[in-house]
C-alpha cells in the first residue's frame, strides 16, 4: 500500500456528500483510510427522530498496556453548500493559485481536511508509541445531541477514555498556525414571551400592551454587564436575535409579543445560572423565559498541553500561535468532561461559505504539526 | 305610501350585504327610501385600485333659497361579520328580549340603524323647514380615501356646503343618549426600521445589531409624554403595535429590525408634527420612520350645536349626554373642514362584534331625537 498524500485523503472524504447528518459513504471512506493502519473501527448509530438517527465512528489503535491515549475529535458532516460554487461542492477540485494549489470542496477546512491530516499523521507512528483514537461524529453542525455526546458515552462504556483530546476545528485565521483555541464561550438561547390583553389602540386602558413590557424587559437585558472578561475570555455578551409580534392590524394592540436572545458567556458563568437570571428579569416585566443551553463554556488553562501544541506549530511554521477563546461553540464543550481538550486546525476564512477551499501545502504542514502533537501527547 | 317603521327601514339596509367597500344594492335600497320623500340623489364612484373604486351617495332636499343646510353623514359599508352568529348577519332578525324586541344584523348599530332613523326623522319635515342632505359613503371602515373625502369635494363642486353636520356613528355606550362626541383624537401610524450589519452572535464586533438600536428607540418613544390631556381630551398616547425581525437562525445577528407604532393625539398636535418628532428620534438611533396620517384631531367646542343635540337627547330620553372626545377616528376627521361636526348615534356595545344588534325601541327614539336636532339645526 502506497501512502496517499493528505490532499488525496481529503479528496476521498470531500467526494462523499455529507450534509448534516452525515451517514454511510463518508464513514465508509474514513474506515477505508484508517482500518489498513491497524485501527479497530466501532461504528454506531445513536438517537431517533427528530434529532437523530446520527452515525458516529470511534476508531482506536491500542498501544502497549498502560500507554497514554491521545484522541483526535472531529466531524464528517458539513453545512449545506448553498449556491454559486465555481466547481461542484462535492466534486473536490485542485486549482492553481499564486500561493500554490488550492483544493476546493465543502468540508475542505471544516473539517475533512483536518481529519485527513490526522489520518496521515498517525498512520506511520510506531504502534508502541501509545494509544491513538479518532472520535468522529456525523452531527456536529446540526442539533449535536446524538453525536459527540453519544461518542463520549461509548468511550466511557468501552473504558477507552483518552488522556488528552485535540479537536480538529479550523482555528487558524490568517495563516495556518496563528491561532489555537484553549477554550470556548458557552452559549444559551432564551425565548422571551409576554402575554397581554388585546384591544383597540384608541382604548389603551382596556388593553394591556405586551410590547411595552417586552421593550422594557429587553432594555434591561441590554443594560446588563455580565462581566468585564478576564485574562482568557472576552466579556460575556447578550444579543437580541429576534422579535416577533405579527400584528397586521394598525389599530390593534396585540395579545402577545416575543423575542429571542443569545448569550455567549465565559467560564465565570453557567448556562443555568444565566437562564435563571434572565427568567427573573422576564418575570419582573410580566413575561416568561424558556432557555436552551447549547453548551457550557470551557477553558483548558495554558500549560503543558497548550505548550505541546504551540511548540509543534512553531517548529513547522515558525509561527507562535495565539491562545484564544473567541468564536462560536464546538464539540469541545462536551469533550471537556472527558479529558483536557484543545482545538487546532486549518484556516477558517472559507468555512461555511461557497468555494470552501484549503491550500494543499497547508494540509501537508498540518499533518506534520499533528504528528508532532501526537508524539508529544503520547510521550508525556 | 304608508310610512315604514324605522326598524323596517333598517332591515331593508341590513338585508343588503355591504362589507367594505359597499356598492350597488345597499345604495339602491337607500335611494328607494329617500327618493320618494323629495330627495335628489347623486350617486358617484370615486378612486381606483387599490383604494377604490368606492361608491358614494349624496342626497339633498332643498329648502327655500337662503335656508340653512343640515347634513347627516354616515356610511353603508360594514365590517366583515366573522363567525358564530346566532342568525345570518345579512338576514335581519327581530328577537324578543326582556327589554323589548332586538333587531340583529351586521350594521344594526354601525350604522345602518342610524341612517334609517334619520331617513324616518326627516321624511315628514316640511320642505320649507330648510335644506337637508345625506352624505353617505361605501368606504368608512376601509382605507376611506375615496369615500367621505370625495363626498366633501363633490359638495364643494355642487356648492352644497352644509352649515352643520351630524355624523351618525354609534356614540352611546350604556344607554341611548349617554354620550355625544364633540371631537376625536387624530391618528398616525409610523413604520420604524433599523438596518444593521448581519453577523454571527459569537462575533458581535463584526456585526451591528439593529435590534439593539430599535429597542433603544422604542424605549425612548415609550418614555415620551406628548401632553397631559386637557379639558376636552385625554392625553395623547403612543402604542407600539408590531415588532418584526423574522430571524430563524439562533446564532445570527439579523440585518434589519422593524416596528410599528400608533399615536392617537388630541387637538394640540398635528399628524405631521408628531411624524417629524418620531422621525428625529428614529434617526438619532440610526433608523428611519415612515408615517401615514389616518386623520387629524378635531374638536367642535361645546356651544350652540352641542346644546342643540344635548337638549334633543334629554327631551326624548331624560338623559343628559356626556360630551366626549374618546375613542377611535371617524369620518368627522374629514368633515370638520367643511362645517362644524358632531357625532351622535346608537349604543356601540355590539359594533364590530358578532350578533350586532339594536333595540327596536332605540331606533324609534333615535329617529325622534334626530327630528328634534334637524328642526333645531334648520331653525338657527
Amino acid at each position: 500500500m502506497t501512502d496517499a498524500s493528505v490532499a488525496d485523503l481529503a479528496e476521498k472524504l470531500i467526494a462523499c456528500p455529507s450534509v448534516t447528518p452525515a451517514q454511510g459513504l463518508v464513514f465508509d471512506a474514513l474506515e477505508a483510510i484508517l482500518a489498513p493502519h491497524g485501527f479497530e473501527i466501532d461504528r454506531f448509530v445513536a438517537g431517533e427522530a427528530p434529532d437523530g438517527p446520527v452515525e458516529n465512528l470511534f476508531a482506536i489503535r491500542r498501544g502497549p498496556a498502560g500507554s497514554r491515549h491521545f484522541a483526535f475529535a472531529g466531524h464528517l458532516d458539513v453545512v449545506p453548500p448553498g449556491e454559486g460554487w465555481t466547481s461542484a461542492p462535492f466534486a473536490p477540485e485542485r486549482r492553481p493559485s499564486p500561493g500554490g494549489d488550492l483544493l476546493y470542496g465543502r468540508g475542505a477546512v471544516d473539517m475533512k481536511g483536518a481529519i485527513a491530516a490526522m489520518a496521515a499523521a498517525v498512520r506511520d507512528l510506531p504502534a508502541d508509541a501509545g494509544t491513538v483514537s479518532f472520535v468522529i461524529t456525523g452531527d456536529e453542525e446540526g442539533p449535536a445531541i446524538h453525536g459527540t455526546r453519544a461518542l463520549i458515552e461509548r468511550m466511557r462504556e468501552r473504558r477507552d477514555v483518552p488522556d488528552l483530546i485535540l479537536v480538529g476545528e479550523p482555528t487558524s485565521t490568517h495563516r495556518l498556525g496563528d491561532m489555537v483555541k484553549i477554550g470556548r464561550r458557552g452559549s444559551v438561547n432564551i425565548w422571551l414571551e409576554v402575554e397581554g390583553v388585546q384591544g383597540h389602540v384608541a382604548y389603551p386602558h382596556l388593553a394591556d400592551n405586551p410590547i411595552t413590557k417586552l421593550v422594557a424587559m429587553l432594555s434591561e437585558l441590554e443594560s446588563l454587564t455580565l462581566d468585564e472578561g478576564d485574562e482568557w475570555f472576552q466579556p460575556s455578551n447578550i444579543e437580541i436575535t429576534d422579535l416577533e409580534v405579527g400584528n397586521p392590524a394598525h389599530n390593534v394592540i396585540p395579545a402577545k409579543a416575543k423575542a429571542r436572545i443569545s448569550i455567549r458567556f465565559n467560564a465565570r458563568h453557567t448556562g443555568a445560572e444565566l437562564a435563571e437570571r434572565v427568567a427573573a428579569i422576564a418575570e419582573r416585566h410580566g413575561g416568561t423565559a424558556r432557555a436552551i443551553i447549547s453548551g457550557e463554556a470551557f477553558l483548558t488553562p495554558p500549560g503543558a498541553f497548550s505548550s505541546m501544541i504551540s511548540d509543534a506549530v512553531e517548529a513547522e511554521t515558525g509561527v507562535k500561535p495565539e491562545l484564544s477563546t473567541t468564536g462560536g461553540t464546538s464539540d469541545a464543550r462536551f469533550l471537556k468532561d472527558l479529558a483536557p481538550v484543545i482545538e487546532f486546525g486549518l484556516c477558517n476564512a472559507t468555512m461555511h461559505k461557497r468555494d470552501e477551499g484549503v491550500a494543499v501545502a497547508d494540509l501537508e504542514v498540518l499533518a506534520r504539526i499533528y504528528r508532532r502533537i501526537a508524539r508529544a501527547a503520547l510521550a508525556c
